[in-house]
């Protein structure tokens, strides 16, 4: 039997809000068993390119990343996000290890191509995870703990979504563990009615989103959120759970199965 | 027998300029055996806090470091420098892994006390390298790149002197392998004329020093440079050399023995 892995992914403004971050890793810092932490970087990457007079670009949501953008989101992501949540780890005893794709070779990615005419710079797709050498660290007591950049192998860093992040790791390493996938963000989890934090959807089975979405329960950025999870449960991944970042380690929010 | 090992601080100009680090850091992917890289700063952290408004000030060449300066060494050392060279290390087929202090605690430090009436603020004094960590990671086929940035394992981190981390790390390391550092600057060594290239002292013993200190024929920041080298020599690190970065994996420069 495989050992049990929880893949935990955490954005958005608790990233941003240090008190709120610091009880999330708390509850992290709590979970039993082999876990492995995805960030993304918040806002302050943005607040630091104003400040640098670097204009942030967005398109659909994504950030366009040219050179000077890639230098803030490295700077931001990679190091001051990065170091400062495995510091926090390390004081509540957690045996971090902070890494970016380049680590160890532990994320591969390619620049993506543009897309309907769109080039959005640095950015980097998925090609390959280093899923040996995570396995490696994991079993020797390490708790790695994962920027969203990736690098290309020739040298070049590149700005990654964190969601796909989660995903793919989560993805590489259900071959070696039964793993949980958690994403953490600032809702309850999946709901019916979007103003109604009681109205949570428990379960989502593959077979019914077709329907949730024709009906429009599951719609704008949730519908990519749960495309990516239903991604994760076909590849072998036994679980996604999407649920409020500070309830980590519980059983609430929306389970996500094939 | 124990194995050896080759611990090479680069820092300085070498980092500042694209160039000349890419055809260092290609020196060093080529030098044979289990290494280790440090690097500093460079002038990037200046830059970047200059526009972000941030005053750089030093006291007896030393950043003073308060908490926005903190975030922008953090970001700099951690992020920007150490993931650029870890890529193009990747890219030059070197299974490098960056590490920050707080990474798998391999730099445990203390904030500075108040010097002289000299307040440093987040500047680290190590206390711990946690050689076993980078024993495992070396041993596994990683090669670690440390940034200068330490942590106090209550989840603070800390601007630390790279020199200091280089001479840590081998003294730590020293107990496990046949350790040689070697301190890559922008000189060809130590020079018994500061103005003449060609007059690098081949080797100094540490009962040398007074007198070539006596003699003036060693001054200003070479002083600690070499005060620096014969702690980690008397430590148990074989040999410390000093020399052009853009000569590393060659034997010039200055060899510093017990």
């Amino acid at each position: 039997m495989k050992e049990k892995l929880t893949v935990v992914k955490v954005g958005g403004g608790i990233i941003d809000e240090k008190e709120k971050l610091q009880k999330v890793l708390e509850r992290f810092a709590r979970m039993d068993g082999r876990k492995l932490l995805v960030h993304g970087g918040g806002r302050i990457a943005t607040a630091i390119a104003s400040r640098l007079g670097i204009e942030t670009k967005m398109v659909e949501g994504r950030r366009i990343t040219d050179k000077e953008m890639l230098d803030v989101v490295v700077m931001v992501y990679a190091g001051l996000v990065n170091k400062d949540i495995v510091a926090r780890l390390q004081a509540l005893g957690v045996n971090a290890i902070g890494l970016a794709g380049a680590d160890m070779d532990v994320m591969r990615s390619h620049k993506r191509p543009e897309v309907n005419g769109i080039d959005y710079g640095y950015v980097g797709d998925v090609d390959a995870v280093g899923d040996s050498a995570l396995y490696t660290m994991i079993e020797s007591g390490a708790m790695p703990v994962l920027s969203p950049i990736t690098h290309d192998g020739k040298g070049t860093l590149l700005n990654t979504n964190a969601d796909t992040i989660a995903q793919e790791t989560a993805k590489a390493l259900a071959k070696r563990y039964d793993v949980t996938l958690i994403y953490g963000f600032e809702k309850s989890g999946v709901m019916a009615d979007a103003n109604d934090e009681k109205s949570v959807i428990p379960t989502i089975h593959a077979e019914d989103f077709p329907r949730l979405k024709a009906e429009g329960i599951i719609s704008g950025g949730m519908i990519p959120k749960i495309e990516n999870a239903l991604k994760a449960v076909e590849c072998g991944v036994k679980s996604v759970r999407i649920m409020s970042a500070k309830d980590i380690g519980s059983n609430s929010g929306t389970i996500i199965l094939s």
